[in-house]
């Protein structure tokens, strides 16, 4: 096991109601904030509403800034760093799902710096401040309602960057699992898929004896697979939408990454998909990281096959453990496409011509490799890519 | 599941030399603090100098309160908070285990409170505000580095009472599993018994739909169950310690209880025998849990199963889950006894004469009854510690 730090300070007010809170737990913060949201489904739910009147009954006034997108933009980013400023605002909410925190969180990095927020995601920048930041949690996927990370998008660059610091975790989250209820199918699953994905990106490390974190991760993986399919049949089905939501933000305050060095190499390379095409996150992740296991399980035989034995329930078949671990991939695999995710680029819409470009750009600010259980170059990405095309 | 609120601000500092780092984390809080610690063995292994040194190096002064003894007493604790008074003492830095970390706590407590700090335990008094309290941790078990709890002893009244606040949860603790090499096989195992018991008392629950926890309470088991074989063959193994000392925290952060409703029987049982008889707390709850297992398997048999199959890794009789349930309690007391654990009462030198007046006092602090998974009257609590003295 590693060394580590860790703490997950993040105040979670889960269950139901919990958005109802949201004023009081503001008003510690701050009486003068930037309330941030997509604008589209929150608006129509009535859950914005819902939120401005608990901030009104809180003595909390507002500003409000709507239109975050999937894939959040850079563009938003820099008009709410300007509405803060010119409005006084330091403290920002956001309503939504990991698009809004992300956009939440940068804003929260601009507005105490004083160069371009995107020099954050060129790591050209250390934040050294920034504005607290708070969730009302409707989508569980991303896990940054608990996490230090933001995951912006600059379309005028064609690039998708990732910053992380303690600076941005949430002060606190409310997530009440009634409100993924209306969530349309495919946003669930590639919502869960980038919960699993969290976990697998910690689980195939090279560090050794960590037997409890492994288990965690196997606790949790077991979890999203076990309340996915309750979700898909029955949308409104309290107790697995609540399975699935806290067990996206464990995923991703960091615990399940204790004493072990994660990987996070489909992540990059699924970043170069978004970045190009606009896929969902969750979609492109489903597409990308059977291909990595695919192109890295005989790095690591005995991992594959504890995965496909723990996590799948495959038999132990100690005579042939590659053939556990394949079929722990097949397992996964197949799981997706029962949930109705995409498990090939073609299936996403991305033809082959822009993989030789996706892939330089994978590695480039890794300084010409990606990923860490295996160190990915710009020809392996092509392969796991091509692998993922057909 | 339950709704619940959740967080775990304590910032873990975990590794070989963790130690040496209490003097800039201290200096980030207090400049003048107290020294809390047993002083027997922290002392002569040298580490109490390192802490001294560390402290010194950032420039942070400190008074010292050395002699906490195993059940933490009022005494003792009434005299630290004169001595933070008197000397103007801000912050507390706890250099032991759970004695140490509670009798802290308790200080902490004492010092911003106007009357006596026993009111606490008698649920006399309010918890609005404590000084803040920090650790160095020496033995893996109560998991008071990252809780919200604190248990003390009153010598003159026979009684042993907790009091949790989320005031009490420590800034930070330093977690180095080689300060862990020279606990006795004997300590080590009450430790381990300790947290399988913090982990228990959360697993045998009421509330229904609570997957995503029991999943993680089984891995935290697993975890140790797995680890302590391999301590007690060979103390310098750093990754097993390292696994109980981690998991040792994460049992009793409040992660494993989350959307659950814990019960605590068996705790508030044990604490009558230390109390009386100034047993190890863990040496206490070996004997008492599988006793109280014996007792209230019947209430909840598809639980007790899964505790079975899931934790001991019992074969699923699902025509006979009774027989799964009452293998997986054998095999929990089989493991305990393997360790060098008492498991019965009389093992600990406890007569059975005061059996009626220890279930009395166990009883009269949650006002005739204790315990949750099945409310337990004093009388069933006779029967239990009856079951636990043959």
């Amino acid at each position: 096991m590693n060394d580590f730090s860790f703490s997950s300070p993040t105040k979670i007010i889960f269950g139901r109601g919990a958005e109802l809170r949201v004023g009081e737990e503001t008003a510690v913060f701050s009486k003068r904030i930037l309330l941030h949201s997509g604008g589209g489904s929150a608006e129509r739910s009535g859950l914005m509403d819902r939120v401005r009147s608990s901030l009104r009954a809180a003595g909390v006034e507002w500003v409000e800034l709507a239109g975050v997108k999937p894939n959040p933009r850079v563009d938003l980013v820099r008009e709410g760093v300007a509405l803060c400023r010119k409005e006084g605002l330091d403290f920002i909410l956001a309503v939504g799902g990991g698009s809004v925190i992300d956009s939440a969180k940068a804003i929260a990095l601009g507005v105490r710096y004083g160069g371009d927020v995107w020099d954050f995601y060129e790591y050209r920048a250390k934040a050294e401040s920034a504005l607290g930041v708070a969730v009302v949690l409707t989508i569980p996927a991303a896990g940054s309602e608990s996490s230090t990370s933001t995951v912006i998008s600059n379309g005028e660059l064609a690039l998708k960057r990732g910053f992380s610091s303690e600076l941005l975790r949430p002060r606190f989250a409310c997530m009440n699992p009634e409100l993924t209820f209306t969530l349309p199918a495919y946003q669930t699953a590639c919502g869960a898929a980038d919960i699993m994905a969290h976990v697998m990106e910690r689980y195939f490390t090279n560090v050794r004896n960590v037997g409890f974190t492994d288990r965690l991760c196997e606790a949790t993986l077991k979890t999203v697979i076990d309340s996915l399919p309750r979700v898909l049949a029955d949308p409104e089905d309290y107790d697995a939408r609540s399975q699935i939501m806290w067990a996206g933000s464990v995923a991703h305050n960091d615990l399940l990454g204790t004493g072990r060095e994660g990987c996070w190499g489909s992540h990059g390379i699924e970043h170069e998909l978004s970045a190009l095409y606009d896929v969902a996150h969750g979609a492109g992740l489903a597409a990308v990281f059977p291909a990595w296991m695919k192109y890295v399980w005989s790095h690591d035989i005995p991992r594959f096959a504890r995965f496909a034995t723990e996590v799948w329930g495959v038999e132990a078949d100690w005579e042939h453990p590659e053939r556990a671990a394949l079929e722990g991939i097949r397992r996964l695999e197949a799981f997706f496409a029962a949930s109705g995710l995409p498990v090939t680029l073609a299936e996403l819409g991305i033809p082959r011509d822009r993989i030789p470009e996706m892939a330089e750009k994978a590695v480039a600010k890794g300084g010409g490799t990606v990923g860490n259980f295996v160190k990915l170059s710009s020809s392996d990405v092509e392969r796991i890519l091509e692998l993922a095309s057909s």
